[in-house]
């Protein structure tokens, strides 16, 4: 079946803002068993919408609209639905008590604009927002259903998951879909093809779909069971598929569906009631900032040394200027010394390091940008590990942190 | 003039990339005179591909087509170009040496689909792209130009800065168009607003435009001259705005154009011989990340300490059991002694230091969540200040950090 959006908003053609809504529902649809065909931004300005509305209609069955649903003056996306559709706005009890119930409830003074925001099409079926005060609002036109939602991220999308993709499978009683997303890193995807190439081709028979989706450093695998049984019979062929994939490439997965590698090591941790401290060089940071990124962090996390002048790897950690003028500060026992020094200087069970080229300065003969040696201590020894990214500093940040991370996570599951 | 974009890419619609090309070129193309009406993101559809160029040709005098123009199969815009404009393709000579070279440059194989990337439709005008293999071409028809380009941004991103814009502007000889961005950080939009209203209603007179656009913390103010001159008039015409602007606002305005406040500050400590280093508590390593982001920085920046455990405030940076027993790790005088003491311990010039409530846990009577105190260092003393921002923890850790970076460049500009 296919959908169409409209994004509506001045701020998406003008640059101001990135249309991230267009990438999350896209996902969501596309899970749900929808094909987007096409996704529109375009002004708040009425004709345009109907415009949009009129063509999404004739080539979708379900046209999902975002945007144009505040209080201010430029917000007529309401407006014009009401036109499209031929209906009058009336309050919604239900949406008027709870627009009022939220500026209460923050002592905020609630202005006509926000009253006015209860108004809503007769023939709508109204969708609630638990995140905010702008109603979404449910049309259904020549079999054609259309769905508008307000366009900051965080209320459509509650009202997605909540409200609108239950509504969308009842209403097209659409067949049972089962999806599984495995988590990897530290290897590319042509690497992955090629090592399950044949189990790959195999999947088609057995009507599993399987789409590899790269990021920086990582790549995630989604099983998909789309059709040819029951919801549980779909979960049973999935499942079966997830262990005999976890088989041929368990070594490079560290989890499973929305999981980040920060949140899995950090549940390893507390299971072991062990903490964690770093010592960054190269990494300036980032590391300890992707751990304490998530709440309730300080319950293994102890701290760390950014070490990125060498007085500070000696005089803060510790760490032998001969070892320094022996080997230089990017060198397998500068790392090791690093980890073993922030460990013990911490307190923590383990101690991680981080020094190398960054770039876009300082390649040598031996360690061209990219370079970066990972160091590890940790109650079965110290050792350290030499990875080779690309020329992005960015990016070897970015990998050389989370590839940190994963050689944490190994270690502990041993 | 209008101007429609098609963003071409299954990725784009299954939500596995985020559309930022469109975001990109619709703030050029602002910033260029150009109003964008529209940006429609299809599949590598020839049907689809041809449906929206018509489409957008009826509507816009420029119509800017990106990706599909990759090595592989299931990229087929150029082809549905050459349909679509009744051409056929021919080797470019240019474009052959480009690529040929491009890959000897790098010692790698070049496959039979790179050379066949230099072919191009023989009634197009070839844009060379200097940073990849696929070209962009340059099509008119019935007075719209079409213009197709990579969809990687980097590479589309360098074509229309080095080619496209210009070439627009001598193609349909646009008006001079005069921009300058101020950037300002610590205060909101409608703080700004409100203290420059006045003013803000005498621009239009004088054919200047003013856009704010808010990000978390921070709020960039673009003034546009549109009209009324040549280049150099609209220039002073900006300049002379500007002035009495920051004569309004100044003391929040860090910087111009494209500056971040790391590469700022960083600019700053380097003409003042001067080096810093920081106490991270709830930023937990991002301040020291947002500095070491920038190329370069390990010319001032010595390395911090993440205080994350208040063992480590006491032990590793030498903050007194005392002060905290005290005072609580949230307070002025625990912010003082974390600035001070990294400053000293890491002999650095300046000693920043951040300890507070991120959230969600966390909050006490005294301080909710989002109370940050922030310590600063220096040759001319130490003191504390303290911020309240909001609820969220993402939010919280991006906000504190940028604090902290404006109060150090504030100190030492005095």
């Amino acid at each position: 079946m296919k959908a169409e959006l409209i994004c509506i908003g001045d701020e998406l053609l003008i640059g101001q803002t990135i249309n991230t809504n267009a990438a999350w529902l896209g996902e969501q649809l596309n899970m749900a068993g929808w094909r987007v065909n096409r996704t529109v931004c375009i002004a708040d300005n009425r004709q345009d919408i109907i415009n949009a509305l009129n063509e999404s209609a004739a080539r979708a069955t379900l046209v999902i609209i975002t945007g144009g649903l505040g209080p201010t003056r430029d917000d007529i996306t309401k407006s014009t639905l009401c036109t499209y559709f031929d209906s009058k706005l009336v309050v919604n009890q239900e949406a008027l008590d709870r627009i009022t119930g939220f500026f209460e409830k923050r002592g905020l003074p609630m202005l006509e604009a926000n009253l006015s925001q209860a108004e809503l099409p007769e023939l709508c079926t109204v969708i609630q927002n638990t995140r905010g005060t702008a109603c979404g609002m449910w049309f259904e036109k020549n079999k054609v259903v259309f769905i508008s939602m307000p366009g900051v991220p965080y209320e459509m999308q509650g009202m997605t998951t909540d409200e609108v993709l239950p509504a969308l499978s009842r209403h097209f009683n659409t067949p049972a879909i089962v999806h599984r997303t495995i988590l990897t890193q530290g290897v590319g995807e042509s690497f992955l093809a090629e090592k399950i190439a044949d189990w790959e081709d195999s999947l088609l028979n057995e009507g599993v779909g399987l789409a590899y989706l790269p990021s920086p450093g990582a790549v995630k695998l989604r099983l998909s069971a789309y059709s040819g049984g029951t919801q549980s019979e779909l979960k049973a062929k999935v499942a079966r598929k997830e262990a005999e994939l976890l088989k041929m490439i368990g070594e490079h997965v560290y989890g499973f569906e929305k999981q980040s590698l920060q949140t899995v090591l950090g549940d390893l941790l507390m299971q072991n009631s062990a903490t964690l401290s770093c010592a960054e060089s190269c990494t300036g940071g980032y590391l300890s900032h992707l751990i304490t990124s998530i709440p309730g962090s300080s319950r293994y996390f102890q701290g760390g040394v950014i070490c990125y002048d060498t007085s500070v790897k000696i005089n803060t950690l510790g760490v032998p200027e001969d070892l320094i003028l022996k080997h230089t500060v990017v060198s397998e026992e500068v790392a090791k010394s690093m980890a073993e020094n922030v460990r013990e200087k911490l307190n923590a069970t383990y101690g991680l390091a981080t020094t190398g080229i960054a770039g876009p300065d300082g390649a040598t003969d031996q360690y061209p940008v990219g370079s970066i040696w990972i160091g590890l201590s940790g109650p079965n020894g110290t050792f350290a590990r030499l990875f080779k990214f690309g020329n992005s500093r960015e990016r070897n940040i970015q990998v050389a942190a989370n590839s940190a991370l994963n050689l944490l996570r190994k270690e502990i599951l041993g």
